[in-house]
């Protein structure tokens, strides 16, 4: 059978959730660089494979498939094993929330398009800094060590690249205890570590950390 | 048994595809509407239910929900009779792709808080024109009777709102004939016409359609 195929750039955090996940679930696969600063998502070709221009996008299964939040869901209900999702419903429901708030209230706002639009020095702090207020008291009640009680959950694969780029936009972390701690717990996993920015095969050598 | 509260904002779009799924699937709810304008989200007590200080939040079955595409998933996992995803993981990445084009590529950027933050009056015509037109295509490939063949599914009742939006942005609806063909459709549907904010117990009188 073919290895899936991620078409992915390295400091994308929605490249980032799949690769943790694929990593996870010992999914192995083969990358395919986009760059977004050489604006590779607008070529013919990429756009065949992802009508949003965005990345990421994976084919696997026989199909393309596109968002991140998709891509999860749709890796959770066809490989179970090592679920990143708790069974209970109203649980599921709690990790589903915050991987909203994440993925829709913070990062589209701070994506590289938004931000180049925006034409404020301050904007991705700003917005961070804003929404990570609200994710620390909804995680005041509902982390342990991670995100949702004991168990890493998409919950947390989405958090870490969002942490990431905080730090990238000098968002004061002191300020999200909670938040940070759990950034720091997930870094230690392998499934985290692999899928760094900073180990991907287009990242720039200056960053590199392979 | 208690019926369901539902924390709503008449022309909060968030809040419009959930009541299009509680109505699509017979929930009878009670609503409260927590206006947006007056920052009524931002009171300690609405606070305590939904610490993203947005809308809309639903309790049910003894829990609070937040976050509108975690409370779709949950009513679609706690009352699958008239489903909104398909069977299929496949055609279910789909349906959840056109989700996310919508409820985290769109929807944020033009969400009324960040349109102030913004200052540009032409912000949210010029976001969704954007993120139309890759929507558009998408529609082109999966589209029959609705965004993803023939049966209604969470793709719409995330369209439809975004797509009233767009009208009040004046956005030309005329380059998006599939997303202005769905719209049309979908709204000749009982679920979708309740839904609809000139319905909603705090449209202001001028606009209600009661």
């Amino acid at each position: 059978m073919e290895l899936p195929t991620f078409y992915s750039y390295y400091r994308s955090s929605c490249s980032w959730r799949v690769r943790t996940t694929l990593n996870w679930k010992g999914i192995d696969y083969e990358t395919i660089p986009i760059s977004l600063i050489k604006d590779e998502q607008k070529t013919p070709e990429y756009k065949s494979l992802n009508p949003f221009q965005v990345v990421p996008t994976l084919e696997i299964d026989g199909t393309v498939l596109t968002q991140s939040i998709a891509i999860l869901e749709y890796l959770e209900e066809t490989r179970p094993e090592k679920p990143l999702l708790p069974k209970d419903p109203t649980k599921k429901a709690l990790v589903r929330s915050l991987v909203q708030a994440i993925a829709s209230d913070t990062q589209p706002i701070t994506n590289l398009r938004v931000i180049k639009y925006a034409g404020k020095e301050e904007w991705p702090k700003y917005w961070v800094t804003n929404n990570f207020q609200f994710i620390e008291v909804q995680l005041a009640s509902t982390a342990k060590e991670y995100c949702v009680g004991d168990e890493v959950t998409l919950a947390d694969v989405c958090l870490v690249p969002q942490v990431y780029n905080a730090l990238r936009w000098e968002v004061d972390m002191t300020k999200f205890p909670i938040i940070h701690r759990i950034y720091i717990k997930c870094l230690e996993l392998d499934a985290f570590k692999a899928a760094h920015p900073h180990r991907q095969i287009d990242c720039p050598s200056e960053l590199k950390e392979i």
